[in-house]
């Protein structure tokens, strides 16, 4: 299982997912799932997956050889497309590659084809944008209506997302927002696990402010977790028993 | 959608449940998913139902009128079984014998058969007790370590849940923080919805202690969701933004 998030606000774009790989809960590995084609001054691109992580590696190894465009064999790569609405389509086409590859033997071994994709960034000359890429390679774009989308795992640390992302957020408040969310998916899910990495990325800057990975034990995280788990405890405690009578 | 939630604490039991039932989105209805079969000194047996409506309908069908027992034709009712086990294999039955009637039926026109039951409840000269049924028929209890069981859409309304359900809690502030569970499930899915049905069940006493309705805008209600979202705001503003540095 797997767990990412990414936010499009006004201040720029974060970006934040775990580690995790399980096939069955005997089979537990830590994967980087946050991937970042970064020419600073020119494009940032943080490309997040979730789902089978053989088929999503397979995408990110596409990704990064180039794909040959049907018309003419030249090879398209997410390090020259022109614009973050180029790049997403041309993950799309790399799922459905992929998808053409091995979608009836995994068929056959009867097993789905699933991987989903966040994409987010900004390339020198175009808006920043993030997008959510589905398994058939079509996507669907953060507005500033739904300041966030997720992969994976994302009903547990929906709640928090709903009530408290606003396109006005500070970038590092839109980090701490998801930090919350990815611990309460932890606590609920032992598929989704430590260590975390995460991406700033600010508005026009066309360089990662932040790439960083949070490792078990890390002092902030564990009192960021601490913190939550107290005010909630003290939260639902402040409010009063419900007064309905016995019949 | 549904929500149904469930605890068997020390106390007691609480059960609650939403009431909307919707075929797509364009097809939205109320429903009662709590019901109770009471005879007061005797037995308080409460089932709450999860999945395709005509399906728990028709188990509910069956659990009112009874079954008949294979070996000798005696009908069997939930009025009659002796223990809260008996009460649930009852269940499993009536979930058998509707599959045996609708489930090819159903797989012809491509649906599946989702079904699933809390049953929960006391008979006199037995212990209290919780089940979760599955589409199968079979079931699981909860248990001391495990004093709540969700069906429906369980995923949004399980961190709280996860934090504050204890064995020692008393039955009022269990049923405020299934209640709290309640509204983040609501919030995130619109195919769960007001009034809620809610039940409170002390050990030991074979009557219900509650049954109550919560109507659209009752004020308790009301009040707790502000308050929760509120103190929710409150306690992640307390929270310092992350200290990690840009690279």
């Amino acid at each position: 299982m797997t767990y990412c998030v990414g936010l499009r606000v006004d201040e720029g774009l974060v970006m934040l997912a775990d580690t995790r790989t399980n096939a069955g809960v005997d089979n537990v590995a830590t994967y980087r799932k946050l991937h970042i084609f970064e020419e600073p001054g020119e494009r940032v691109i943080a490309i997040a997956s979730a789902g089978n992580l053989s088929l999503s590696q397979t995408v990110m190894g596409f990704l990064r050889e180039g794909l040959p465009r049907e018309e003419d064999g030249h090879i398209e790569r997410l390090q020259d497309v022109g614009t973050m609405f180029q790049a997403v389509q041309l993950v799309g086409r790399a799922i459905r590659e992929v998808y053409n590859i091995y979608a009836q033997a995994l068929e056959d071994s009867r097993l789905s084809f699933e991987v989903s994709f966040l994409v987010g960034g900004q390339i020198k000359g175009d808006d920043m944008k993030l997008y959510m890429v589905y398994a058939a390679g079509n996507a669907i774009e953060s507005t500033s209506e739904t300041p966030f989308l997720q992969i994976g795992e994302h009903k547990y640390g929906k709640p928090i997302l709903d009530r408290a992302i606003t396109n006005g957020i500070d970038l590092y408040d839109g980090l701490k927002l998801a930090l919350i969310s990815m611990d309460s998916t932890m606590r609920s899910n032992l598929g989704v696990g430590m260590p975390l990495d995460c991406l700033v990325l600010r508005e026009g800057e066309l360089k990662a402010e932040l790439v960083h990975r949070i490792e078990p034990g890390e002092p902030y995280f564990h009192d960021l977790r601490e913190r939550w788990s107290s005010a909630l405890r003290a939260a639902h405690m402040a409010i009063p028993r419900p007064p309905y009578k016995p019949k």
